[in-house]
């Protein structure tokens, strides 16, 4: 069949939206039609050619909802009509990983996923002249309709908006469970937050969530500040006004250091502020943040012999099949809020705009729907 | 009263066996009859002049174990006869480190013990001269008779030898409470050690102890091999024996990495290595040596995002009141093993030969009985 498609077919050009040919779901496969997707600073990351493990052609996108249009042999936990989220971190309960409570980078696709490709090594996608063109992550949302593998689709309530819950495939699971699943934060906890963009706000409404007793969001641009109170942020504080150490600083207003802290901002020197700002003798910091290639983190080895923990988190920790249908429910039920953060939507052809307002730090969500 | 001591005049210098004053307990504090010490690298940080928080004239020793003689007003858990192992991290149970279940640094008596002092502010300790001479973390074991704080005490069986528990005062309890305090390791895991030194061995029967199924020595000196077999190694890897990228190596030995890895080498080259061995998506690296003045650890953020955890221990988090007195019944028990690692024991007058041993790397522990 034939889709439309937002195609990056070069690494630093701008997509191009046209039809493109979809095979249909081979065993263990699901047909999915995206109704909306958001736009995620790590597709970007890969569009602009940063991502040194960046494939061209493909087709990103991995912030998707939709619908179950048609099942391959062998799929048992989903049928045609299912409301379902995409999956860039997959749960196929059954690998070394799923099996570790420890984890939830589920390897049972990794491979394949890694170079585009279907877990069979083929892609459904192909030019309308029939050249090949990669998968993303598993995802590719940026297409109408998309091929997943069943262990890749978390399947959800019919009653909740797609445009809304397209942000938990990726940046409210990710804020969220870094506090929850990673952090394991407990009531009554003092946090400071680095980063109050997408994911840095989805951490903030997670430590509210948490019964955090005291948030603290740091982040340059000032303009960040209300929307980032309205989910919880109890003090702001913005490096470029404090006279002196950063570090110092936090520690004081937090009374000793954070009991957790949080990088959302991809920024390694970030990363060690965030580590040094945590308490002593328990403190504990989580990198969520994707650094530029070859970046590297450093600290005095110091700060871990008098307690600290350093940490990261891929996909919040979340189990996807398992935890991000209960995430949908916290939205439905208000236990979290989603559309404030949905700044901007748009047809498949302006998805472009949506790329620039990201990059203007216009948006904090923009979503394209179909 | 007067002391023969072993004192640290200068930095750089060979400690001095003399004649030193020492006061009597004051409120708080006990007299105690140091029986039998160890010297340890700490020490000899210290004594080289290499520590930027040396402070000099001072009786070093951290590692001992005595008999109180005299206890000063107000003591209430220790009498005249007790049998005791000091604590170089004390361990108050009212403050709110103590009261936090995730940390062992009780911060009590920090201020004055980082100063070489006693919680009232001074010394107890003079020349013959009369010129003030400081404590030493607490502890200045390198005394045949020394005071310390009630709270920096811990009162052991009555039958245990001096000259092998004065290793549970630092070395025994580092290694094996690394394994069992900080890393909680678990039955079955994979491990890898690296540094088979005095702290080093005791991590491996820490690990032989709480079950592990696999522990890797890695050692650039094959003479450690038969003593680290013999308290638990499964396997040896010297580095300079290894074809290619020693981590990959590891990595395969371990068949995906390690559940935990311990570094006791203080080399921060070393503690990157330890922390890029560890399995992906749950593995912990714990940080137990301690490094050169300014020395940083690195490694890309990646490492943590994709599950790693990096950590540090002092005291191997031991809680030394409530800690030491098991870890010596376990010694009497035969749980853990100390004497082969007591390698040599001398006089007082020959302390600055037992450094020696240790620069030469010919002792694990030697021992000064007074």
């Amino acid at each position: 069949m034939k889709t439309r498609a937002a195609v990056a077919f070069e690494a630093g050009k701008p997509l191009e939206v046209t039809e493109v040919n979809l095979e249909g779901p081979k065993a263990g496969e699901v047909m999915v039609e995206i109704k909306a997707t958001g736009i995620c600073h790590t597709d970007e990351f890969t569009r602009s050619g940063a991502d040194p493990e960046g494939i061209f052609p493909a087709i990103l996108g991995h912030e998707g909802a939709g619908v179950v249009v048609e099942v391959g042999p062998g799929v048992k936990s989903l049928k045609k009509g299912d409301h379902v989220i995409p999956l860039y971190t997959p749960e196929c309960r059954e690998c070394d990983y799923c099996l570790n409570p420890k984890t939830n980078l589920c390897q049972a696709i990794r491979s394949t996923q890694g170079q585009g490709l279907m877990p069979d090594g083929t892609s459904r996608f192909t030019t309308l002249d029939g050249d090949p063109i990669k998968h993303y992550m598993g995802c590719s949302t940026f297409s109408n309709y998309t091929v997943l593998p069943e262990i890749a689709v978390a399947k959800v309530r019919e009653d909740a908006p797609f445009d809304k819950i397209c942000y938990i495939g990726c940046g409210v699971t990710t804020g969220i469970g870094a506090v929850i699943n990673t952090a394991k934060v407990e009531i009554g906890s003092r946090c400071v937050v680095f980063g109050l963009g997408g994911i840095g706000l989805n951490v903030i409404q997670g430590l509210r969530l948490a019964g955090a007793d005291q948030i603290v969001g740091v982040d340059l641009n000032p303009g960040k500040k209300a929307m980032a109170e309205k989910f919880g942020m109890t003090d702001f504080v913005n490096p470029s006004e404090i006279d002196g150490d950063l570090v110092a600083y936090l520690v004081n207003l937090t009374k000793g250091g954070a009991d957790y802290s949080f990088d959302a901002t991809g920024n390694v020197k970030v990363m060690r502020t965030a580590l040094e700002c945590a308490h002593k003798g328990w403190g504990e910091s989580v990198i969520i943040g994707v650094a530029p290639a070859g970046a590297e983190i450093a600290t005095r080895p110091f700060q871990l012999v008098t307690g600290r923990v350093w940490r990261g988190t891929a996909f919040g920790g979340a189990r996807g099949r398992t935890d991000v249908p209960k995430i949908v429910d916290w939205y439905m039920e208000g236990k979290i809020e989603i559309d404030p953060m949905i700044t901007h939507t748009m047809p498949l052809e302006q998805i472009n705009h949506g790329f620039d307002l990201m990059h203007e730090g216009k948006s904090i969500r923009a979503v394209v729907t179909y």
